[in-house]
């Protein structure tokens, strides 16, 4: 089994990552010493496929469960949910001696971590997730959080899972377009930290959903790492992670929520970081194509369309909750696999360069 | 001016207590090194008394400001409140170099606290209690939350603040019943950890409103001193503060929302715990009626109305977050000043005390 830990003191976990888990989470939750009784946060997607086989291994292993579904999709991050939720687990019998075990991708991690954090004033959680983005990304960190009318993730709290099993044998249940998108994230792993996990993720195909273990776990290992320098990005380090999401989260605010996947805002403001990589530091032209291949090899988008006006994505950018006190950190690479962030981008160029992406 | 330090590692913090410090509250707020915008939140009692001052000396100070009100009273201690106040705060400009001034009492210290935990995951907070519950209690320690209908505090955080402004000056303002029902927190204190501090407690006036900064000090560093020794409510220490608060606070929830004051509850529950550390304790009749005495002298309730059922009460204690995983953690006292948890109370005791309440 491929496993990370993530090394925060007394906060520390681990992320067990192996093809078939699933199947031991009951036993493996029982191993990290999580007691008391269980509320299972999911999605009308993900509940459907794997709740009933993971209620009835918990039950053998001792488990007092509940199951708590909210609709796929990211308007479940909302803070009503986030109170239903509370009031349904309250209702259940549960209080400051449960746990929360997160079954779903990012949108049930962020909603069912926040809840975990905020019921009686925190209780522990196991992240479950099924979605690349998931897997590689959102599940490790701590990063828990809901949207709100003026802008995504604005609400929420650092709280760290309490252990993490990554399952890619999920994955094979996804449609094509949502497993796809995920690998926004791992292609900006790679270019931050990694330009040897390029020529790995250059190797995948895409059609056949069963990425190996390692490569996932190597993907976590990378976002560990980063975590573990900067738990609350304080120092900097941790901004590196917003590598393509500074202009990418404007695209994909100035859309409704779901017509654009995450992944698929990403890859385009991938494609501007590397423009502005290019004009502002030593990127070679060679290697933003290779990203460039990379992200098209997973039938990501790299033209903006002509409907999504450049003034709405700046007015979205400025909402923004990476702009502290209207300072614009922006993340750029010397070349791949080294990343850094830069406050030399002015929004003059940010609009040139948001331009520049309708061809 | 009377200064308490709670030490709580990279999380510790002075309150300031002096009579009429609300004056200088800008240049404290500077000196204690908090930088970006301010948001006040405060209630529509207290931000017409105290909000146009304090929001001319910040701007004088050189801090933007903006104020955010909420309707006065326990009702305002909710999600929706936690979310609207998020959003006007991103209307107005604030972000995570933001800060959040908690101008008022309880209600107030609570959901401004909950609101500084969660928006853009976490920035710093001002309390400036107004009230004799929020100065010698809720103030300090870091428990913020709101209500949802199962119970109080069921959400919320552990977030301490970065400087507790308490002027005393501010009690004066308060209705007569509002002030005294807050000495239920003073007496708790003293009963707990400083039966010196009772001599004190009995030489006050309270017609006054203006009790001596140095006991007002006094009583914080008793909670800041339990919160230290125990900050999340692990080791059991900080359930000494529960003392009165198990039947108080189902008395409490067995009657609509400000039926009882917070204060008059808790005299009731402090009655029931005292009968209790009699029976099963070595505390003295002596000792109990000198509670009852101090408790009668601040027009404290101490007979339980026929209307309120103890099925009820029980059925709400049972509902209550200081009861993990079934057991009843029911703090007793051995003599004025040596409170201990107890795990031998029954839910037969309990009842009976109940009843006895009532005569």
């Amino acid at each position: 089994m491929a496993s990370v830990h993530v090394n925060l003191g007394s906060r520390s976990y681990d992320v067990l990552c192996k093809y078939g888990m699933l199947e031991k989470a009951a036993e493996l939750i029982l191993e990290a010493d999580l007691k008391g009784k269980a509320a299972i946060i999911t999605d009308s997607n993900v509940g459907p496929l794997y709740n009933e086989a993971l209620a009835s291994k918990l039950k053998a292993a001792g488990y007092h469960s509940s199951t708590h579904t909210v609709p796929a999709g990211e308007a479940s991050k909302s803070m009503s949910n986030v109170e239903l939720l509370c009031r349904e687990m309250t209702q259940e019998g549960h209080d400051r001696s449960s746990f929360v075990i997160a079954l779903g991708g990012g949108v049930v991690g962020d909603l069912a971590g926040f809840v975990a954090s905020v019921f009686y004033r925190g209780i522990p959680f196991v992240q479950i997730p099924t979605t690349i983005v998931s897997l590689v990304d959102s599940s490790v960190g701590g990063k828990t959080g809901v949207n709100i009318a003026e802008g995504k993730n604005l609400v929420g709290a650092f709280h760290q899972p309490q252990l993490v099993l990554a399952d890619p044998a999920t994955l094979s249940s996804l449609p094509g377009r949502e497993y796809r998108e995920g690998y926004a994230e791992a292609i900006k792993h790679a270019a931050i930290r990694d330009a040897e996990m390029f020529t790995e993720l250059e190797g995948l195909s895409p059609a056949d959903q069963a990425p190996p273990a390692e490569l996932i776990a190597r993907n976590i290992a990378i976002k560990a790492r980063v975590v573990e320098e900067d738990e609350q990005e304080t120092s900097g380090t941790r901004a590196l992670l917003n590598f393509g999401h500074t202009i990418g989260h404007g695209i994909e605010a100035a859309v409704p929520y779901g017509t654009l996947l995450h992944g698929e805002a990403i890859s385009l403001g991938i494609r501007a970081a590397l423009m502005l990589s290019e004009e502002y530091s030593s990127l070679s032209p060679a290697e933003s194509t290779r990203v460039l291949e990379l992200l098209k090899g997973f039938e990501l988008p790299l033209i903006l369309p002509d409907e999504i006006k450049t003034s709405v994505v700046l007015e979205k950018m400025k909402r923004d909750k990476k702009f502290s006190g209207g300072t614009i950190n922006f993340v750029l690479l010397r070349s791949l696999g080294d990343a850094f962030v830069s406050k030399e981008i002015t929004w003059q160029s940010i609009e040139r360069t948001i331009e520049a992406l309708r061809s």
